[in-house]
Formats: structure tokens, C-alpha cells, sequence
């Protein structure tokens, strides 16, 4: 499902231009435009879900596809085996800008704690 | 399947105690020992999948189970429609201590960006 707004999904359908790493039947992955990292990519299901807050029972498989899918960018981008951190913003206090659920793949430096 | 020197896979297994705010047959939530927010749990699978590195094919719906429990345990504990963040550590780049996977869902206050 696409939403006509919604700003990742017209990355999706190709008519607004992202740097794409990675695209498959499920997945679509891009650099952030605002990269914190030296690794910043943005794993996102071509499938319309607004966040984690809406998730549903028959979602579990295209997130769970999702996650796995930044796992490999990152052996792909030589990140491991020292690893990298996956962040997902849900609502305003977290800072989530697009509601098009979308995992945050960072690596290529060392990372505090907290997160944020 | 459970590995007798991980940490999380003992608490699964109820021989090392632990706060727990919820436990399904797949997926158990206890919070963290030492937080840093308000809530700070830890979501995990019952089965024992070390970290983002390792995951399969086949374990696409057990890490989806993860993500929609910690979305489910942040509404039960009123943090929307503020927000949350959620967080998976690979590896000591990240500062991930227990290779036995966990989502961090971390909430009731606002969270920086860069996340750590």
C-alpha cells in the first residue's frame, strides 16, 4: 500500500530522488540526507506502516525483513565485526520526522550511552 | 534453543532473576538494570540469536514479535502519543554486552539526535 503524501513512499514509487543502497520485492534502503554517522542508511518496507505505534500482527515478517536487511548492509559496508547500532523513532519525543516506519542504520564510529 | 552461558537465556529460563513486565511463548520484556530514561526495558526472543549479525532468513517473524511487543509494552505504559525510541546495539562499537539479541525500549522523556 502507498500513501500519496507520504514522503518515503514516493521515494518508493521513484518520484522524489534518495541515494538508494539497496532495493528488493520488500525493501528499500538510501543514505540519510542528514548523516550522523559515516554509516547513516535508512532501511524502510515498501509497504506503507507509519510507525512502530501501528504495527500489527501481520506486520512481523516485513519488519523482522527489515532489521535483517541492515544487518547485511552492514557486513556490506565492513562494519562489523565492529559493529553499529539500529534505531527506530516512534512519535514526536523520539524525534521521528517521516511517519513511514524506517529503521536507522549507524555505523562506522564508536557509539555513547544513552542513545540520544 | 538456549545457550547455558548466556545471560538472557537464563532469565528466560527464570535461573537468574529479573523485573518482568511481560512473557509470551516467544518473547519475554524485562527492564533494564541499569536505565536511561524513565522506562527502560528490554525486549528479547526466548530463542537464542546472538545479535542483528546472525540473523537468518527464518528469523524474520521471532525479531518482527520483538518489535511489535515493545511497541505494545510503550502503549500499556502510556508513552504515546509522545514517543519512544527503540534500539538494537551489534557489536562494541555500540556497547552491545549481552549477545543474546534485545530491542532497548527506552521512553518517557525527549531523546537527542544523534542517538549516542
Amino acid at each position: 500500500m502507498s500513501y500519496p503524501t507520504c514522503l518515503f513512499c514516493k521515494i518508493v514509487g521513484g518520484t522524489i530522488p534518495a541515494t538508494i543502497v539497496h532495493q528488493d520485492d520488500h525493501v528499500i534502503a538510501f543514505e540519510d540526507i542528514n548523516p550522523q554517522a559515516p554509516t547513516h542508511v535508512l532501511v524502510i518496507p515498501r509497504t506503507h506502516i507509519a510507525s512502530l505505534d501501528t504495527l500489527g500482527d501481520g506486520d512481523h515478517e516485513t519488519v523482522g525483513r527489515v532489521l535483517h536487511r541492515a544487518a547485511e548492509i552492514a557486513r556490506s559496508r565492513g562494519l562489523m565485526p565492529d559493529g553499529y547500532r539500529v534505531v527506530l523513532n516512534c512519535g514526536p519525543a523520539a524525534g521521528q520526522t517521516v511517519y513511514h516506519i524506517h529503521a536507522h542504520l549507524l555505523g562506522g564510529r564508536g557509539f555513547g550511552w544513552p542513545p540520544g
